[in-house]
């Protein structure tokens, strides 16, 4: 760039430029006397939330927080603990009217010592790959596995195999992301039952260990964990899982087609030990005319143990949290009841959402709409919305608002899920949608850091969950089906 | 994320869904055949340029030699020349029907030894701070200068000071980037005068010396060169210039509030020798029906010398080459002729743009349709129009095919700067508009390097590109004006 051929300065956003005058605190009460009504005043309300989160936004620095001095945020490790007592005490400082610590109890895996893995190409002549063990798998024997490899490219091609192909060798599961799909996590639905159902479907086949593809787009050198699940099978049956990097599965995918008597070893020392107690951290503005009418922001507080867990998702913690804090700043007091909740327990069990879930139920409270940021800390392009279609044609009314900030793609669709559990009670379920182009070169894996986080991005995110918090509270919306459950 | 809630699986992009299909190769003929007309049509070809880009990019490769093999391309420097060669090779490899370079002479900056530059607060006591010379600069004299600081928050303020306020003084720009704009180039926009013409108004009021505050929104310690001139100032005149890292910037504020007495030391050795002899480099596949009507698409090969020039603009650069390459690939010959153009010394001179555009007048050539990009590798968001309001309205026909993709915001406003002296031609010039949240992150600075490119933002911006250029080629645009030049 040149320093004089701006090519879209000026021209780009003529809404912004109309809506930048400068207008004192009290701009609502004014608007509101000036006669200003409608999507004029909504606009300006909006222009406040994002000018204020890309001004003096908190976001950035809790999340520095909770990464660099807390870091990866396992359920049921100390780190955990440390975000919950962390996030309450910045929520206390905000002035809320209330915050609190809801107890739940959480599964506790520990990874162990760093795992260990090469290929053998012949007796001597041995590569090292990077592996990690996936959440919830058993640890292989002390000494490790070393067995030969079946290469399939999902669990249905497993299924097909003769028992006598598979018994006695590690399946590797090595199907990637489809390249061409535009959401990422649309490519992500694509694979990742192998890596929650592959180690059972492979023991079922009589097979001693499970080796899966990282769910990455990217080739390189990094792991990537995440959950799986025995199922059903006895635990005598369990066999260890491994996730291998996408580098290191290209490897082994050539010495493999080069010679198939290549071995396999492994070696990992997680565990399963007892549940613990653990907490959804809550905050809560009390609505000034319909206290009752609750509307929940969250992202979850636990992550995986490898990274930090800045995206995933402590991005969408500190984001709910902002969206409190923007709306008391810009001096906008929410006629319904705001609540942050910042759920335990999403990656390795959703006991938190669950639970919180429950809690609702047990005590009789009316749920609205909840809004999950767990899509990472990049751009926000739009939200995604779990409603009827009649509060879709609505929320549609609103898009017009967001588009002077590049949100553009509202749809009917999923969540996020830790407010999944909630949707019983008929409300509206929304979750914000960031770019998701660079999401999984970082999900569950090692380079999930702070350093990966742009602030510029992390704020609008957050602006941008405000400002729909703010029009839900502000016009509701109509024909929400009758709830199954509550009072 | 946990693996069986995938919150916008399967329904945010029905429409690519309904497209999935596979087709053969032969796809536009059986298509024709087969009754599919228009924007069905029209959908099929791009949704195979996106898959190709996707799946099969050359980009990302290209983009790799450039920045790691070959490294920051100033013009007139070895690197540049280096890249000219690396280009026009890649170019003839791909079969288009001519590959040549068009010579230009383009002048060249060296920025000798590395800058060094410290506050002093008092004799003894000093903090190094990071800068570097602003290209154009003249450099210090041999043993630096040390002076006291005059800080500005822009030339009009500079300009409101007495001579005596300011003569024998460091003048220190620092007013930043607005935080609050959605368009960083906007906010790029509103303090880059200060980078340009500072020197030369600082030197006007008898300063010996200029520090501008990095053109960049984050706090960080890059400092970030760019062009400054010195206008009609006589060369006696000339002080030299350079800029300061955001984080030296707030230090030496903070410093000067504690104490305006403090001195400033910096010391550069940059020097502007004569012209040298360098080239675009051009591409172009004839057009099958009107090749006299040239359609161009573009980036600039040279860069600044401190990072690789990864975002501005080797991104440009190779994404221009895969239009080329992703429409040949997919089988889709133009009617038009289509032509790459890598323009030289964007940065400092423009004199690549400028040598074509007169080169275009002198032998006559029509050009239609040009499209450039310079502004960073990161996910397309749109594109910005320079052209009438039939033009672009005739556009607008078209962007409901580039939703599945999830780019949604055509402007009317400025293109690029090597493709603006076309237009007294009366084309329709455009731009690519990438996300640009952290665009001036890099910009111009050491850390604008490869590993800030993310390969399916590159690759989608490539097949937006290749997209539009589709679109054109087979439907033109009404109502351009008549051209000013040419035949």
């Amino acid at each position: 760039m040149i320093p004089l051929m701006i090519p879209n300065s000026k021209t780009v956003l003529p809404q912004i430029r109309l809506l930048r005058t400068r207008l004192p605190q009290v701009a609502c009460l004014l608007l509101a006397c000036m006669g200003l009504h409608g999507q004029e005043q909504d606009a300006e309300v909006i222009r406040k939330i994002y000018e204020t989160s890309l001004s003096q936004g908190r976001s950035y620095e809790w999340l520095n927080h909770l990464s660099n001095q807390i870091g990866g945020r396992l359920s049921g490790s100390v780190q955990a603990q440390q975000a919950v007592e962390y996030t309450k005490k910045e929520l206390e400082g905000l002035g809320l009217d209330r915050v609190w610590l809801q107890p739940v109890m959480v599964p506790k895996w520990v990874r162990g010592t760093a795992e260990f893995a090469y290929i053998e190409s012949e007796p001597g002549n041995t590569n090292n790959v990077p592996v990690c063990a996936l959440g919830g798998s058993v640890a292989t024997p002390v000494g490790g596995i070393k067995a030969g490899v079946v290469e399939v490219q999902g669990i249905a091609e497993l299924q097909e195999l003769p028992r006598e192909e598979v018994a006695g060798k590690i399946v590797f599961f090595n199907r990637p992301m489809e390249a061409t799909l535009i959401n990422t996590f649309e490519a992500y639905g694509g694979c990742v039952d192998q890596r929650h159902g592959g180690a059972a479907a492979a023991a079922r086949l009589g097979a001693v260990g499970v080796i899966v593809r990282s769910m990455n787009l990217r080739l390189d050198d990094f792991p990537h964990t995440g959950s799986m699940s025995y199922g059903d099978l006895p635990a005598s049956q369990h066999i260890p899982a491994a996730a291998i990097s996408t580098n290191g599965a290209e490897l082994l995918s050539t010495t493999l087609k080069l010679n198939p008597q290549i071995k396999f070893y492994f070696r990992q020392n997680c565990r399963q030990m007892a549940d613990v107690l653990s907490y959804n951290v809550i905050g809560e503005i009390r609505g000034s005319e319909n206290p009752e009418q609750i509307m929940v922001v969250g992202g979850h507080l636990d992550s995986w143990d490898l990274g930090d867990g800045s995206h995933d998702d402590g991005a969408g913690c500190v984001q709910s949290m902002e969206v409190l804090r923007l709306l008391k700043t810009t001096g906008y007091r929410p006629r319904r009841t705001l609540r942050v909740v910042l759920f335990m327990n999403e990656e390795n069990g959703m006991r938190g959402g669950t639970k919180y879930a429950q809690e609702a139920l047990t005590s009789g409270e009316e749920h609205v709409f909840a809004l999950e940021s767990d899509s990472g800390g990049f751009t926000p392009r739009g939200f995604s919305f779990d409603c009827t279609p009649e509060a879709f044609e609505k929320i549609m009314e609103w898009k017009p608002l967001f588009e002077p900030y590049l949100v553009h793609h509202f749809t009917r669709g999923g969540s996020g899920a830790d407010i999944g559990p909630l949707k019983p009670q008929g409300l509206v379920l929304a979750g914000l949608r960031p770019d998701s182009q660079r999401y999984f070169d970082y999900h569950h894996a090692e380079n999930d850091t702070f350093d990966a986080i742009n602030r510029r991005e992390l704020e609008l995110g957050a602006a941008t969950m405000a400002s729909l918090v703010y029009l839900y509270d502000r016009y509701g919306l109509p024909d929400q089906p009758a709830r199954e459950g509550g009072r």
